[in-house]
């Protein structure tokens, strides 16, 4: 007797809006990237197209940031051989299991969604008579499509956000009712995988880095750009000479978060011994572009040539499809929409 | 200089639960069919299957349902090579479609739809604390799905019943939305074609003729079974030779419905005349049975083939793909979701 262990599966959805920045790439796209390198699961990696589509309305934005962000993964070193690198609007499929979850999903889940439950609390308290002001069904009905994304590969594990534990939650319960519905184990419960550890880095003016806050340093300027981003970061008045806290210090963590652990030991070091923030800076920038130079380079040509992303992303959607597909004609038979005869 | 005026399209969805009976025959499939043969306009009639799923888990309901309103309209005499006859859930666009129009939509303008609001009515009436309970994501977003429906073809007539004229409203604002945020007429408008006269059939009690009331009479039931339904019909207590008034008699209704004036206006004298409810059972059925003698014998040569009627419904998915598909692009490229390089 043997017995067949499935492997993991982990999917991990990439928004595409806004270009990527060192604060992604610490807390997101590294460690993903590293952990595919090391691990025998099966990685699903998507660029969440039609999630974009619900706060974006400008086309060429949507296009643009597709290609960056799937130009940023490859430069990274995500190899497509290795895993599943797909784009969620080249799967027909998941719009349509969209549909059959929607007609299995209370509405009373997604009334307790966090992120909707934001948006109404905001219009009370503005004291706006319409409770949902603002609010489009793509805001109030997305915790369906995100189900879709994970159920429709029967993804395991989910690495998320803490932010992002409850449509985890809304997905589980969703699967539940249909396996339920429709008499058998369609779909696998997923779980949520949050990273305590996540690196969250701080921006330019020392709050956490981030597009909404402007304070962002992109991950493939130019060197030069770079230089001049890294001299903006805020520092405290204190002068060289004097011992510092590094881990009160942006600068320090940039560093930290880029750096091995022998390194930062050694800039520890510096931070007693009284470094200057001018030479602190010259460090940092010195060891991000050591780091980011290669991927910079591999970046500049695969943006350059966006047909080659193209091809990959279709190779990507084709190897997705050969689950998707036929699960989904599965699916379809589940629910009664069978071909006659 | 020339006038290109493009023909009207029309289309009308076809919901699949239930046996097609007399009450339907009379009130939408006769007339339809009678105009897509007298007609110039471009006619898409379709299987509503994916609408099916937001009421019927039962999947070999939902399927047996497909067949037999398929074979229905085929009996009827529904010409697949004159108009475009197709199954919802063969059209992947429509799905696709539905998510893109989901993420333009008001989640306020589905708040104010009838049919959800009935739904929060029956709960706040019963005194249930959850104003949503039962409602699922489906009833709610389904004027989302309808809007697809009809926006994927452009179609400029709907023929509807009152109770949908407000989802047409909505298909208009969801198209209008559309064509405002992406900076084009990519959308007709439709329109709601409210047939007034539309007959509506009493049923065996009396009552409006309605699977929910389970007074129906099955189209394509055999000829004895449709004798024995006729001799049902409930009639007052009047006996043979008194004059009897036509225009309450469920039995003459029916036979309006299925009768030329000219035989209706017989009809009507000998009701003058005192006919017994016996006789007039007898006059009713071996109408009903020489109008629907032909079509039976169709039906139940079609329903033996359900490959047949997969293939022509396969067809009809080509054909009404040729439209959904290039336009499907066109919408895809309007939004962002475009080929790179």
């Amino acid at each position: 007797m043997s017995t067949v262990v499935k492997p993991a599966r982990i999917l991990t959805g990439i928004t595409t809006t806004g270009t990527p920045h060192l604060g992604n790439y610490a807390g997101a796209i590294g460690p993903a990237i590293a952990a595919t390198q090391a691990g025998d699961a099966e990685y699903f990696f998507f660029l969440a197209d039609y999630h974009a589509l619900i706060k974006c309305q400008e086309p060429e934005r949507v296009e643009h940031s597709r290609l960056e962000v799937a130009a940023t993964w490859l430069a990274l070193g995500l190899d497509p051989q290795r895993v599943c690198f797909y784009r969620q609007s080249d799967i027909p499929e998941i719009p349509e299991l969209t549909w059959l979850l929607t007609c299995v999903t209370a509405k009373g889940l997604m009334n307790r969604a966090h992120a909707y439950k934001a948006a109404v609390q905001e219009n009370v308290d503005s004291g706006d008579a319409d409770a949902d002001k603002g609010v489009t069904m793509g805001l109030f009905s997305y915790p369906i499509l995100m189900a879709a994304d994970i159920l429709m590969f029967n993804a395991t594990r989910v690495p998320v956000g803490k932010d992002q534990v409850q449509h985890l939650e809304m997905a589980r319960d969703i699967a539940q009712r249909f396996n339920y519905l429709f008499g058998a184990e369609f779909f696998a419960l997923p779980e949520a995988v949050v990273d305590e550890d996540a690196a969250v880095l701080a921006g330019l003016d020392g709050r956490k880095m981030s597009k909404s806050y402007n304070n962002t340093i992109p991950l493939f300027v130019p060197a030069k750009e770079l230089k001049k981003l890294v001299s903006r970061i805020v520092t405290n008045s204190q002068m060289p000479g004097e011992p510092k806290d590094p881990d009160s210090s942006t600068l320090f963590q940039l560093y930290q978060a880029f750096a091995s652990p022998v390194e930062t030991a050694a800039i520890r070091q510096r931070y007693a011994e009284g470094i200057g923030w001018g030479d602190m800076k010259t460090v940092l920038f010195e060891k991000l572009d050591s780091v980011l130079a290669g991927p910079r380079e591999r970046y500049a040509e695969l943006i350059a040539n966006p047909a080659a992303i193209e091809r990959t992303l279709q190779e990507g959607a084709e190897k997705a499809r050969t689950i998707a597909a036929p699960f989904m004609r599965e699916l379809r038979s589940a629910v009664g929409l069978r071909r006659l005869g």
